[in-house]
C-alpha cells in the first residue's frame, strides 16, 4: 500500500557509492544492502572507491539491464558537496529513466544538468530530507492497529537498528509488521517514510500520524525514533513524534558507555528509568495504555567479560527484557510486546 | 539592539486595513495600535472598511508625509487571499519606499507586481511567518539575564496579552524588560521576533535561544508562549520553546470556562497543577531553578458576580498570585517575579 503523503520510491535498486574512500561515508548504502539485499541489483562505483557492499558491480547501462528502477546515492561526499564526476553519472542514470534518491543537504534538482536529464528520462529526483507538502496538524485521533516506537537516552544509540530488527523479528514470527522510517537512512532502507526532523514545527505530530495510518487490528507499525526526550537540542522532535505516533509500546535504546549527551557534554545522560517515566508521562496524552517492553543496549564497545553482567543489571533495574539486538536479537522484546505486558 | 537573526522592521508605522468589514479580521492591526499607538502615524483604509483603530486616516502619500517607514497589513482578507485592489495600493506604498509587513499565508513577493515595486522603491517585503535562514540547533548553554515565559492550558488563552502586559508592568516599575514575540501578531506589535511554529522541527530550541540572547544580569526577557504542553497537535512547539527559552519563571494562562482543548473536543483541558508540574519537569532540563510566579485568567465571559470567587479559588489552589491582566493588571505577578519566589 503506497501512501502518497510519504516520501517513497520503488525497488529494484542500484546503490551508488561514487569514489568515497572509506565506509564511514557509505553507511547509508551499506545499510540498504544489509536490509534489502534481495532488491539490490548491484552497486555503481567509480575508480578509487574504497567501499564494497558485496553486490555486483554495474555501470548505469548494466543497472538498467539488471532491472533497476531506482539509483540510490548511498554515500556522502567528503565535505558534503557533490563532485562534478558524480553529477555526470547521476544525469546519465536519470536520462536512462532511473529515479534518483538522495539524502543530501543540497537538493538534487539544483545540481547542474540533473533536472533536464530527469525530465528527458521521465525519472524522479527524490530528496529524502524534504518532507511532503500539505502535511496536516496532529489530531490526536485514536487510529486502528498497533504501534511500537523506539526511544533513546540520546541520539545515535541504536533506535533505527532496533526498530528494523524488531520489525524483522515480528515478521519472522508471522506477525504483520511494517518498519516506519523517520530519518534519511531509514527512509532509504524502507523505500518510504517521513523525514520528521525536517518538518515544520507545527506539523510534527501530524506528520507522525501520516506515517503510521489506520491499519489492521493485529498489525504492528514499528516506528524509528528520533532525538531523545532529555536532549536540549532535539527533544521537540522526539516529543512530537511520540505524541503523533500514539504508541502502544516502546523500546528504550541505550549506549551504556555514554555518560553525557553526545556533543552536549554539560548534559548528563538520563537514566533508563527517567526516560521510561518521561516517555510514559508524555505518551499517555494520546495513548493511556503506553508501556515499555524492553531495553536495547549497544554493547559493541563493552569488554566481552562484562557484557553478561551489564545486560543482567539493566534487565534487573527495569524489570524488562534487555538485549543487544546485534547479539541476542529482538526475540525477548518481541515476546514481551506480543504478550501485552510491560512496565 | 537589532538582532539580525530575527525577523524585524522599524517604526513609524502606518496600518493597512483594506476593506475588511469586521474587527474579527483586523485583530493584528488593532493590537498594534493598542500597544504602540505613539509609533503609528495613521491607518490606511479602503471604501467599505468596517474597522477603525482611532488613528488618523491616511493614503499612501499621506503616510509617507507623516514619516511612516513601514506599512503593516493589519488585517486578513476573508478567505485568506489578497484582493487585487489591495495589491495595487501595497505596490504604491512599496514604490514610495515603505517596507511592507504581512503575516499572510501567501508570501508578499509572489503577489503580482509587488516585488518589482519594492525593488523600485528600495523597500523590503517582510513576511513575519517566514523564519530567518541559518537558525542553529539548540545548545542548552546557560545565558546571562533573566527570562519569563507565558504558558497555557490551551492555545488562544491569553499568552501574548499576558506577556505584553507583564513587560509593560515591569518597565513601569523601572525594571529593564523586553517583550519577545513568537507569533505573527506579537511580532508585528514588537517589530521583531521569531515565528516559532514555522521553524523546521530540528531548530526550534535553537530559534528560541536566538530569540532571547545573553543580556544584562537584571534584564528580563518576557517571552510570548505558543501552543500548550497538553495539546495533541502543537505540544512539540511548546516544548521546544520552553527548553530553548530556559526560563527562570513562567506564568500560566487559562480560560476558566473551557473544558476541553479548543478544536480538539476529545481532549480535556489539563488542570493548572498539571500544567505547572509538567512545565517545571521539562523546563528543568535547561534551568533547574524554573518556577511558576502566577496565573493569568481570562475572565471576560465570567459573570461579574462570580469573578471574585473564581480568582480567589485559583489563587488558593496554586498558592500563587492570580489575576485577569485586563482587570487586575500584572502587578501582583510582577511582584512575585521580582521577589524571586514561586511555586
Amino acid at each position: 500500500m503506497k501512501n502518497e503523503q510519504l516520501v517513497h520510491f520503488s525497488p529494484p535498486f542500484a546503490v551508488f557509492f561514487g569514489d568515497i574512500a572509506s565506509e564511514v561515508y557509505g553507511k547509508t548504502g551499506l545499510g540498504l544492502v544489509q536490509w534489502r539485499r534481495s532488491e539490490c541489483v548491484g552497486q555503481v562505483r567509480l575508480p578509487g572507491c574504497g567501499v564494497d557492499a558485496g553486490v555486483p558491480d554495474l555501470d548505469v547501462a548494466g543497472a538498467v539491464a539488471a532491472g533497476a528502477r531506482t539509483l540510490i546515492i548511498g554515500s556522502a561526499a567528503v565535505g558534503g558537496g557533490i563532485p562534478g564526476s558524480w553529477v555526470a553519472i547521476l544525469a546519465d542514470a536519470a536520462r536512462a529513466g532511473l529515479d534518483i534518491v538522495a539524502g543530501l543537504h543540497v537538493r538534487l534538482a539544483t545540481l547542474p544538468g540533473l533536472a533536464p536529464a530527469a525530465e528527458a528520462g521521465g525519472a524522479r529526483l527524490i530528496d529524502v530530507r524534504v518532507p511532503p507538502a500539505g502535511l496536516p496538524v496532529g489530531t490526536g485521533r485514536k487510529r486502528t492497529g498497533q504501534r511500537v516506537l523506539t526511544v533513546g537516552t540520546d541520539c545515535a544509540c541504536g533506535k533505527k537498528y532496533t526498530a528494523l530488527a524488531l520489525a524483522q523479528e515480528l515478521k519472522a514470527r508471522g506477525v504483520a509488521a511494517t518498519f516506519r522510517a523517520t530519518g534519511q537512512t531509514g527512509i532509504m532502507i524502507a523505500g518510504s517514510g517521513m523525514p520528521i526532523d525536517a518538518v515544520v514545527a507545527d506539523f510534527v505530530t501530524g506528520a507522525a500520524e501520516v506515517l503510521s495510518p489506520d491499519n489492521a487490528p493485529d498489525h504492528w507499525d514499528v516506528i524509528e525514533g528520533q532525538g531523545a526526550l532529555f536532549h536540549p537540542g532535539y527533544l521537540q522532535v522526539t516529543v512530537g513524534l511520540l505524541v503523533g505516533s500514539q504508541p502502544d509500546a516502546f523500546v528504550v535504546c541505550h549506549d551504556p558507555l555514554r555518560k553525557t549527551i553526545s556533543g552536549w557534554p554539560q548534559f548528563p545522560l538520563p537514566s533508563l528509568r527517567d526516560v521510561i517515566d518521561r516517555t510514559v508521562a508524555l505518551g499517555r496524552l494520546t495513548n493511556p495504555a503506553i508501556r515499555c517492553v524492553g531495553v536495547a543496549l549497544n554493547t559493541s564497545k563493552v569488554p566481552a567479560a562484562e557484557r553478561g553482567a551489564l545486560i543482567a543489571r539493566h534487565a534487573s533495574e527495569t524489570g524488562l527484557p534487555c538485549v543487544d539486538p546485534l547479539v541476542e536479537g529482538m526475540g525477548a522484546v518481541a515476546a514481551q510486546l506480543l504478550a501485552g505486558s510491560g512496565a
